[in-house]
């Protein structure tokens, strides 16, 4: 079985990643971070009776000196101040102080609340992210973004905030929902998408074999898609240009989210739909082929992703992306392709916009 | 009339503090930072009434595009997250985005509030301070501390961030109440006695004129004050060691504020109390003799501070102190003074702790 450990280069915050399979179980990795030391889990009520008593175990055998454990509601519509709150809690009412290590265990959620706790309480603990889902694993373990969800948008309030390590333990990719593995693959589409055509045709090949989880070929593209955001992101920590050719679909994508309320579309449907939206919007803007867009498409497709956006309306998905922290004073900058594997931040003509959501189903 | 900058260095954090007379009508000096920009004033129903238009003209004057205001409720009992809720609810309903710059106008509590919403809206947005008591001129404006309470304790949810500017205009001191004017001056005393015996012999010589509020002398201790924290705080951003000495008087102050319930006794009165019961502690550990501390008392007794613990039992004192987020791993830290003007950071016996307290009047 492969093993990989890859490096985000982020100076004096730069951490180690450790991708493989049965990783939970390897008190070592763990040791440096928590030996002499409390930790707390945070998990959800999903993961955490899968695989806390495993991680207490290793943490434990670590050398922890305890391990609390505080588990959240499971779903995007939790991820709020009052479910922030318990983590607070737990870790004001067991005592812990600013040594105290934070595991964060479980997906996208889990990951972005706990180091949104991490970074607050007491201005700022330790944290390590066990990501449990694929879309995890490849997307919000690179790049130190945590936060919660305003009743008026998405990840409005957190912090940048980067852990000491984040350990990948594929094997827990065997107990996901199909519909949750859906979601990584959209993340990891995009990362070809924008930047490695290769690496899109690799996944394009063998999308059979990621959709029965052959572990070495997750383990194989969760690495990839690490190095791809990582190199980004390490050049553009706090998203002042380059690192928002991440977020394409995203446009889109959190205005199907938001527009649905939160948790109805999956994250990385709303994304596999939105970079279907984006790519289409490219192909009117003489940007993509028509090949290249059916293409793209298609890998969307046989992902199990869904590729027509919502009927919400024109009217109010433009509202939703005016509205959306990405925008610019107003201005909609949206990510465009230039061909596959090349992306730039771009506002569009504003009709085309419409045009292309209308006639792809979106509503009028 | 006097008028002094100075520049807290923190390599690419670093900002300067502005310290005068009527420099809230200066427009200029808001132009870098505003021009072209969306503005939204932060501030409290006392302070906002006396000062916010104000500063809404100067901003406007300095090029603002738009300036809107959200108005906390006045008092450390609202700093929690509820009232931070407001500050995001008013920032995402005027459609603010990652450039808008937030101007927080107020004591500590407005500064810490809109510092931490500023930190954590969209992860991070530009932030100026314009600190009206004399306690924020001289304490919060200088080490980029923000943060809001919790039910289990004071500050614990915050972020270190750092403002972009600080304004300080000494003539906001002209509607301070009494009591908050002697809340600063405890903060001040901290100062001396930590760090410079020089600068405590001015402040207790002038004491009298500090008291009428005299614009010179309360403009140069400012400055000093200032000075003082914000070279400790550039040896030590995030509190890893030195920094730790501006906790002077703190670890017992904030047993007295939460043992009391936030907003009984102030902030800075906690604080005098504290120097006071840390002095006597010090002296019967040898490190002060009976005359420093009898006059350090004075100082804090000449700046009308209570020197008297509350009576809530020495027990509660302790628990508390555990509590503190000072305290690591469970011991207490307490901040000593080895002779007047100089400080460093000690575990103390905790029998003679106690029998401090219960001598002084805490009960037993």
């Amino acid at each position: 079985m492969s093993r990989y450990t890859l490096e985000v280069d982020l100076g004096d915050r730069s951490y180690p990643i450790h991708i493989g399979e049965g990783l939970l179980s390897q008190a070592d990795l763990f040791k440096p971070h928590v030996a002499g030391k409390v930790a707390m889990i945070c998990t959800n009520t999903t993961v955490g009776p899968l695989y806390a008593d495993r991680l207490k175990t290793s943490l434990l055998d670590a050398g922890a000196k305890s391990v609390f454990t505080v588990s959240l509601p499971d779903g995007e519509e939790y991820k709020d101040w009052p479910n922030l709150q318990l983590v607070f809690d737990a870790l004001l009412q067991n005592h812990c102080d600013r040594k105290t290590v934070l595991v964060a265990l479980g997906g996208g959620v889990v990951g972005d609340m706990g180091g949104f706790a991490a970074s607050a309480f007491m201005r700022g603990i330790p944290f390590i992210q066990v990501p449990t889902t694929l879309l995890s694993q490849v997307d919000s373990s690179v790049g130190g973004k945590t936060g919660i969800n305003h009743p008026l948008g998405k990840n409005m309030i957190g912090a940048f905030y980067q852990p000491e390590m984040v350990v990948t333990d594929i094997s827990t990719l065997n107990t996901l929902p199909d519909r949750e593995l859906s979601c990584g693959l959209a993340e990891i589409i995009k990362h070809g998408a924008i930047a490695d055509t290769a690496y899109l045709d690799l996944v394009e090949q063998n999308m059979p074999a990621l959709l029965r989880r052959d572990p070495e070929l997750l383990a194989l593209v969760v690495k990839r898609s690490c190095e791809i955001k990582a190199d980004v992101v390490s050049k553009d920590e706090r998203e002042g240009g380059i690192r928002a050719i991440l977020n394409f679909g995203h446009t889109f994508g959190h205005a199907i989210e938001a527009g649905m309320g939160y948790g109805q579309w999956y994250h990385g449907e709303a994304v596999g739909c939105g970079m279907v939206v984006a790519a289409e919007l490219c192909r009117r803007m003489g940007r993509l082929s028509a090949e290249e867009a059916a293409r793209l498409k298609k890998v969307v497709v046989d992902a199990r992703l869904p590729v027509i956006p919502p009927v919400l309306g024109v009217d109010k998905y433009m509202a939703l992306m005016a509205h959306d922290k990405k925008a610019d004073s107003g201005s909609i900058k949206y990510v465009l392709l230039n061909g596959l594997g090349r992306a730039s931040t771009s506002p569009a003509d504003e009709a085309l916009v419409r045009q292309t959501l209308l006639e792809m189903g979106a509503g009028d």
